[in-house]
């Protein structure tokens, strides 16, 4: 934590004292779960370009690579990647398939020197991105999106149109390489599916940049990734890099397929009791589907943690509370069967984990931050407040 | 639309311009729901006390007393109570159980010649309310909460508990009245669910009255409300005020129920075609949760929309199209059995019209406004850009 990160009403500032509900994130989880998939990339000899929409804060992202220069970044929006670029990230992935509307954007940031690669899978869009080549003198780069599991966009590493769309993009110094997300890896219940999944993410785009090479075409980049299948890929040959966002927080999604355990669960909301409705076994906060967002991923997981478990303020699990209902602005607790519902009297502080950290994080302006590195007795400090990019 | 609703930039800008995704209000259609429930309340001899935490935008509030006094409002956060204090409104009720450490911001708002009543159901509210009233030196005004339907906070009308919270509230002259929220009413299918769910919400709260009445309690308030019911109420003897909030824009959950129709949907997201997977069938979109949400209300209806109906830019229905999946920033639209695809090439706009519409507006940082009573050949002007409020 730099002093520049500390604003002046942060000090002596803990958990018990900004109005609820508010987003935390505990640096010293983070960090942990940074090193490890880091540490797993190494092994693996491939590089690590992390996805930022999960945190889309530039002080979480500076933990990525502590101090040294800055890491490569995959992003979400334009936005993110303008913030990071103010930021200092020269190399950027925007891995979303490319709106030919949005060229001028990216041509921009290409020539303020920034490696701005975007991505595709048609032949109109190849076209759109080699034509606003042609007009700004300087090749836009672009990866080719390959599907490997019927998730969402792409094209299947064997489609027919593969090679056309390489030699428009490389007819104009384009290509870059291609780009899959194991999307269906979200439902791997076991680690051998996700092993597998990991394996059949790796060779569907080995395969789609072999068919390239073998049409004569340049394939730099071969690039795969999600969460699940970064940590349970066991080789990357062929591969040149590898994506993950959700891994510096993870959530009860993540911690329902095995990926990580619930004490890696980085971000948390605080919410405050505001009632008690005895006849139901309910305790009602003040953090709605507002402060959790509306997604219910563990839903369809063997546990179903409704909108997220429930911690003290320093972050212990009350075991059996679960936050099984949300409006706007209300939460309702509720103890699992045979589970004991604490007394927790109005003006309680608790945290809510949160099933999908992505969509929880997207619901607040930043973070406050505290270390759990650093116990101490009563209410967790205030370390710091980061902000989060927003918007498109 | 005054003229410094319109920001520079905003001049001769079109729903083609700006880059997607981004959320549209049709101001025409809001007036024209703003006017038919003022009616309503007019018919039925009670004040309309808008719920502004669908909106949270001073713009459209400014619609809700078309150049008027500012009207009476409610709001489910202490943020939207100051942005609406800073904008002249001084009559305000924070429909959220009270945390009592949010009680110095109700005391400042309230020195600053504002109104603030606030909501609570337990003696250990109405005690902070009385102790924070008494260190003021003047009472902050409150209103029990009333359960009428087991939907989440209140109490039942007949609790042993209403005449003690009532005399603790009452010793420092805190005591308002009642104000009960038939949120079970959004899953009241029929009319006639509906007209007794808006009964029931009336007795309940006339009868918490009554019982205070009773005790020698002075009752001003008697506020009842929700969307559905303030739309099926026929009888509101013993009310003093209608809340809802939702109408403004209203959204497939309410047509789903039959409270409005689809032409009166205000509110939309613009996104733009970035894919096709013909093999599933699936035309792939730039519009995700993070622009719709993940809030899939009508999946509890008859006819679930998925993420939602899709129109063009003009914001003519799409007959059979339906937004079927969702990540992050991507949506994939599908069409139902029986209906054809639409060839809906690359860079092509189009219309989503969500689910629930606290929730996708609360994605969004503001409004594109276009007006629907003006239509024009091709993509409809753009009138203005409206903020919203944001955060607790």
């Amino acid at each position: 934590m730099t002093p520049e990160n500390l604003p002046a009403s942060a000090t002596a500032l803990t958990l018990a004292d900004p109005d609820t509900p508010f987003a935390v994130v505990d640096v010293h989880r983070t960090r942990r779960n940074i090193e490890r998939l880091a540490a797993r990339a190494d092994r693996l000899g491939v590089t690590l370009r992390p996805h930022v929409k999960t945190a889309k804060s530039l002080d979480v992202a500076a933990l990525l690579h502590a101090g040294d220069r800055h890491c490569p970044v995959t992003v979400s929006t334009l936005a993110e990647a303008e913030a990071f670029a103010d930021g200092g990230y020269t190399d950027i992935t925007y891995a979303v398939g490319i709106d030919p509307h949005k060229l001028p954007r990216v041509v921009a940031l290409l020539r303020r020197g920034v490696t701005l690669r975007v991505l595709l899978d048609s032949v109109e869009q190849a076209e759109s991105v080699a034509d606003a080549s042609r007009r700004a003198g300087f090749p836009v780069p672009a990866q080719i999106e390959i599907d490997c599991d019927g998730h969402r966009g792409g094209l299947r590493p064997d489609a027919p149109v593969l090679a056309r769309i390489g030699h428009v993009l490389h007819e104009q110094g384009c290509l870059d390489g291609v780009l899959t997300h194991a999307g269906e890896s979200y439902f791997a219940r076991t680690a051998e599916d996700q092993r597998l999944a990991a394996k059949n993410e790796r060779d569907s785009a080995v395969a789609a940049a072999e068919r390239l090479r073998a049409e004569g075409l340049p394939v730099a980049t071969v690039s795969v990734g999600s969460t699940p299948t970064a940590h349970a890929a066991d080789d990357l040959s062929g591969v040149t890099e590898l994506r993950a966002g959700n891994y510096v927080f993870f959530d009860l999604v993540m911690a329902g397929l095995g990926v990580c355990r619930l004490e890696d669960l980085a971000l948390s909301v605080v919410v405050t009791v505001i009632g008690h409705r005895p006849e139901y076994g309910w305790v009602v906060t003040d953090g709605g589907w507002m402060a959790m967002s509306r997604d219910r991923g563990t839903a369809a997981q063997a546990q179903d943690q409704g909108y997220g478990l429930v911690t003290d303020l320093v972050g212990n699990l009350l075991p059996g509370l679960v936050m099984t209902a949300a409006s706007q602005e209300h939460g309702t607790l509720t103890a699992r069967e045979g589970s004991h519902l604490p007394d927790l009297p109005i003006g309680t502080r608790l945290r809510i984990l949160p099933n999908h950290a992505c969509a929880t994080a997207a619901q607040h302006h930043g973070y406050h931050v505290v270390d759990s590195s650093r116990p101490e007795k009563g209410a967790p400090a205030v370390e710091a407040v980061w902000n989060r990019v927003s918007g498109w």
